[in-house]
């Protein structure tokens, strides 16, 4: 492998178990973070099962398309475990039994007290020219097998044992070999805007930096936007930051956060605490799951004292004083409706924001006018001040609930960062 | 296809943010339940980048293994959605733009109030002999196309819609083919009971029908019963009534309900609908949880007139009538203050029954004598009856939250069931 082109991968995950109804191969993601620390380029990935010529045929293509292949389960002592027969015929070579290996497994069972039975021995045969990698934390060893201008590396199935072994000899064989072409990543989050529209907006960007280095992808109610860089830490880091002020540049403040694990509930819930503010929460088709989304993060109370699911239009009336003329004359699903929770619901439970939801989340309900997934988000406050929003949003009940919880706090997020602005000037 | 021979599939996910550290191709969970139910066998599953010469030569390997095969996702607008491209690549057929896809693009656009950008047209292009199967939840539409003695399914990778269209469109066509080798399976629930004791419990049944049969599955809150029969479907519906007949002995009322898509909040919205009686909610420590659980499904309004958050101690006296002396002497965290919580919102909301949870989701806020962990659930009716449980719920926030909200769920439940007993009397 010449360090100056990218190296690419094929992860294979063995086990029959895995092509069942309740099982994803998750030991490819530690694979795939330690490739991508090396600025390895994973090609693909797939499962197969316990099939000695099943496993021929996958090792055999995924040398078609990669210099390095990583191959983990079947390495057991069982008459299913048949990694190590389907690899060698893949690649032409004899298994022989390692003698290291099998004083190792002999080692293992007498301190356990046990005696191991023939097909335990299997665990010694090792490709022809490999290199055993023993495992402390089991009986099944990895092998390392240089081939070609690349390298087959066959890893024990169970996941602690797998992570052990990428981390103690993948890792530095790869760091040896790679020579600081590392990738890195960066998310920007963008909140209710189509994917398409965000696609066509970053255009720019694309010319300028490469479409292969960033993607868009769609979520519920939101889009996120991959940045990717290659090379040494420092060109990486600059690169990465050039192309995160390009794309904020182009989104402005639809951006409202970065990293995977960021949630715009979260950074409502900073801008809130930042500025000492509270906020209160009314809610009818949503149920409840703006209130939930705000009280997720710990210490939420400092800034939301409450809320209140209004489901019925008396409770509307209730709970939060909206007119009954005015829910007769408009409807519960209204501008005005809306308008006036938000109020209410400021008022009454005496916080500095109001926001409220009243909408259609279906399958029922709908007319022609205001079909399943009309929504109304008001937000009331700081002062008197009240803003509004009519969407209509696509999917079922959950995914319109979804998005509407995700409007009425982009509209949050957008109101305090007004306010913010203000208090700067 | 022929009836008599086992059909063999492969599972081909398209997305390069599926072979990134942090996203596993859980859509092929679906496709396989959906193979196993009518005896398809899964020879291997694989995920590619999106890249049109990878995906070609990956669907052409894929029909070397297989009669049948599946892919999902890729079909969205950008310009890095290239599983059509591909896919025509591997068969050889042109590309040729559907009218009637192209029509339902228009109509999707058009309610929204949005016009389609010239990238959104992409998606009304179908493989030449294809018939498009129209994705009423997005915009990517699938397709399926005879070939041979098989078949190509293309999905869109949106986990719900391909899940939509796969039981719309693959489950029936499959049935249409397969023929008697099926699988068939039922799963029953019981909630907030440890998976060892419904082990244990189970150990009669396992002794009667064979342990493979009966699979115990433990998820949050929850624990799933699965039981699985095999061969004629005559012989496998006796099978299985046997089956969950002795389960539902062993269990009694704990199982709650029957169904993966089974919830609790559906079982205890159908009791209440019923039973013509309504529910508010009351709410701490899920802040918004319980009510957005029970307004889930379609139709709650029947039974949900509404709900109130008081997460700070001023709107439980403010919202809930809760006395501030009470507050003072137990605390928040209390029985006493759930059982003044579930009694205030029946009593506000004008409901049949009140059930309120109080408690210490984490992580801050714990103390020795209550502990992060700590929640009190109480619920109120009919009439004057009021029932209370301490828990002490393992796990992170989130976990606690999602717990707490089962055990009030449960106890909603335990309560409809004695007054259905009752006034069956």
């Amino acid at each position: 492998m010449v360090s100056s082109k990218a190296v690419r991968a094929v992860i294979l995950a063995v086990g029959s178990e895995l092509l069942a109804t309740d099982r994803l191969d998750s030991n490819s993601l530690h694979l795939t973070a330690i490739l991508e620390r090396h600025g390895v380029e994973l090609v693909r990935k797939g499962v197969v099962g316990d099939d000695e010529t099943a496993i021929e045929r996958e090792v055999r293509r995924a040398f078609e398309d990669a210099e390095l292949v990583l191959v983990g389960g079947g390495l057991g002592p069982t008459a299913d475990d048949v990694t190590r027969e389907g690899c060698a015929r893949a690649l032409g070579r004899e298994l022989r039994e390692d003698a290291a290996t099998r004083e190792a497994i002999a080692r293992r069972f007498a301190a356990m007290g046990r005696e191991p039975s023939a097909n335990n021995w299997k665990q010694a045969q090792v490709l022809d020219g490999a290199t055993p990698l023993p495992n402390p934390r089991g009986t099944a060893p990895g092998q390392r097998l240089e081939v070609g201008g690349g390298a087959l590396f066959l890893f024990p199935g169970v996941p602690y044992e797998l992570a052990f072994l990428a981390e103690r000899d993948l890792d530095p064989w790869l760091a040896a070999r790679a020579g600081g072409v590392a990738r890195e990543r960066r998310t920007l989050r963008v909140a209710l805007r189509p994917e398409s529209e965000v696609d066509q907006q970053l255009e720019p960007a694309y010319v300028e930096f490469g479409r292969e280095w960033i993607t868009v992808l769609a979520a519920p109610g939101e889009v996120r936007i991959r940045l990717t860089a290659a090379g040494a830490a420092d060109a990486r880091a600059r690169r990465l930051a050039e192309m995160a002020a390009r794309v904020r540049e182009l989104l402005g403040e639809a951006v409202y956060g970065e990293g995977e694990d960021q949630s715009l509930e979260r950074v409502v819930g900073e801008q809130l605490a930042a500025s000492g503010r509270t906020i209160a929460t009314a809610e009818s088709c949503t149920g409840g799951l703006l209130a939930e989304r705000l009280t997720r993060l710990p210490g939420s109370s400092r800034y939301f004292p409450g809320g209140v699911v209004t489901y019925s239009n008396a409770e509307k009336t209730r709970l939060l004083g909206v007119p009954a003329a005015l829910l007769a004359a408009h409807g519960a699903v209204s501008e005005e409706v809306a308008r006036a929770m938000a109020e209410g619901v400021r008022e009454r439970l005496g916080a500095d924001f109001g926001v409220a939801i009243t909408g259609i989340a279906g399958p029922d309900g709908g007319s022609e006018s205001k079909p399943v997934g009309t929504v109304h988000v008001a937000v009331a406050g700081p002062g008197a001040s009240l803003g509004h929003r009519h969407l209509r949003l696509p999917g079922d009940r959950e995914r319109i609930r979804w998005q509407a919880s995700q409007a009425a706090l982009e509209m949050v997020r957008r109101r305090l960062l007004e306010v913010a602005a203000r208090e700067r000037r």
